[in-house]
């Protein structure tokens, strides 16, 4: 594996400017009082698509070459990064094949399908899926991106480190949620070259320790049927995600799903913005107040904002 | 009355920015796109103590001489202008009381009380929480500010329509929710004096439309038992913005408690901000899809994000 290096990173976070918003920081004042921290809530909610992976999946496509972008891309997700692909595809004109669960929400499908992707449905197993994608491959020549264990896809992320570190600087801490753990793999590279003193943990639902687990006994273990209400996170550690993590990751905290609810509600009524379950996760390592993080300066990166409110708000 | 000039109004926008934020305009190119319209959200839902109130309530504390102000203040609300006038006259130092009924939200009550204002309760009819204010005033000589009836109070809304027009230049259409009026007189106002072109509109829920009623018969007709989702829309217009409602609004639509509800829906889920659904009013008008709206640039006030998201969601 060959991660880029610190004027790469930098590279990759210009040639993304045009294509991803530079993410607004928020602060409260209340929300500061209450826990006896500086917190500064980057708001990936806000960006493109509705979450921070179309940084990674942008890169990826800006990473192709032109006999590559002819044969178009193919992942698969269920969740954001099928909108983000798709989403970039459209934007360079590639063609994308989304592999999905037959029983994919409908306003996710939707969500593909109006960035004019091409859903191949599968089961919903992990190997069914992978399987689906190389056939895929075989019939049509696609490059595979997958949603989180790919290093185009994790340096892509970085950029949203960068941005974080230009806006909010000397960042004691960085909280960043961990499912497959592409994420925090960008965010990890982006701070060891731009702010090395700043510790990156790791927050994971109770209900989807794998990561908490895999590092702790050294090698990948593999996440299965995880029950979170964190719908982005019950995905496993990659043989690109572990090493990174692994060397740079300060600690991992786990939160409960009861933290979690009380995470996104907090923020939902103190920030004013919406913000998907998992998005919550790592502001929910906050509430467990510990005191390690009394009067540090704490960047809490909120990663997604999609739900479906039609399923979420109990009104008529 | 005595309508302050155009030099005021820029005075008390001036005045006012210590105490306020700037809040952002927000754009989406789906809803954009979805209703053939360039659409200029003006984000109130962050604006300090969650809604607009706070500019009316902060010029009306900033316009009280010294001997006014050793005496405190005193309003009736059982919504946004008590945690906004209890917040103001916090932050000068100031005794408030605030006239709330005893079956009010403990959300709402909890706001007020967090910012050390007093609480003196009464029955929950018009006249009762009027007769409870007089007696406050008896007792401590205390000023009273009326939530929108008040000139100082309109004239610091009118702040609202300064950075609006600031930040977007020539719109065509400022939609705007009507409760008892006060921030459709304060933006009508700051509209006629720095974009005397741009119509402004009011808009209001069908199931409380005393101010449509009122200004086609030409007189104030009183809100009896509204039955609204739009709290913030229940109450009735009054001598003083009835006059200017009068002459500066173009029209008012109302919205029936699907458009209000799908309107707010709309605005968490593509503009991942979360909004009341008073708040959601103004937008609501373009979800009638009246084509006097397409390709028009248009400010829409989203005038605030107080729900109490315990009761809103439905999770455990």
């Amino acid at each position: 594996m060959n991660i880029p290096d610190k004027h790469e990173i930098s590279v990759i976070a210009d040639n993304l400017k045009p294509y991803v918003h530079r993410t607004p920081i928020v602060q409260s004042s209340s929300l500061n009082k209450m826990y006896n921290s500086d917190l500064y809530f980057k708001c990936e909610n806000f960006q493109k698509t509705g979450s921070f992976k179309i940084r990674g999946a942008m890169n990826a496509v800006l990473s192709l070459t032109d006999d590559e972008k002819a044969n178009g891309v193919v992942t698969h997700s269920s969740g954001n990064f099928a909108q983000a692909l798709a989403y970039a595809a459209l934007s360079k004109g590639i063609k994308a094949k989304i592999v999905m669960p037959e029983n994919v929400i409908p306003s996710k499908r939707d969500a593909v399908l109006g960035y004019e992707a091409e859903i191949v449905y599968s089961d919903s197993k992990p190997l069914d899926r992978e399987l689906k994608c190389v056939e895929v491959i075989k019939e049509t020549g696609a490059t595979f991106i997958h949603p989180s264990n790919d290093i185009r896809v994790i340096s892509g992320h970085s950029s949203c480190a960068v941005e974080l570190i230009n806006d909010a600087e000397d960042l004691d801490y960085v909280l960043v949620p961990v499912g497959g753990g592409g994420l925090a793999s960008g965010i990890s590279i982006g701070f060891y070259y731009f702010s090395p003193q700043t510790k990156i943990i790791g927050v994971e639902p109770k209900n989807a320790d794998d990561a908490y687990r895999s590092l702790k006994e050294g090698d990948i273990i593999t996440q299965t049927n995880p029950d979170t209400i964190a719908d982005g996170l019950r995905t496993s550690l990659g043989d690109v995600t572990f090493p990174i993590l692994k060397e740079h990751l300060h600690e991992i905290i786990t939160v409960s799903e009861e933290e979690i609810i009380s995470a996104m509600k907090l923020i939902w009524e103190r920030l004013k913005i919406v913000v998907e379950p998992s998005g919550a996760v790592a502001f929910a390592a906050i509430l467990q107040e510990n005191p390690e993080f009394h009067s540090k300066k704490i960047g809490i990166i909120v990663s997604g904002g999609n739900v479906d409110v039609t399923r979420l708000i109990k009104l008529q």
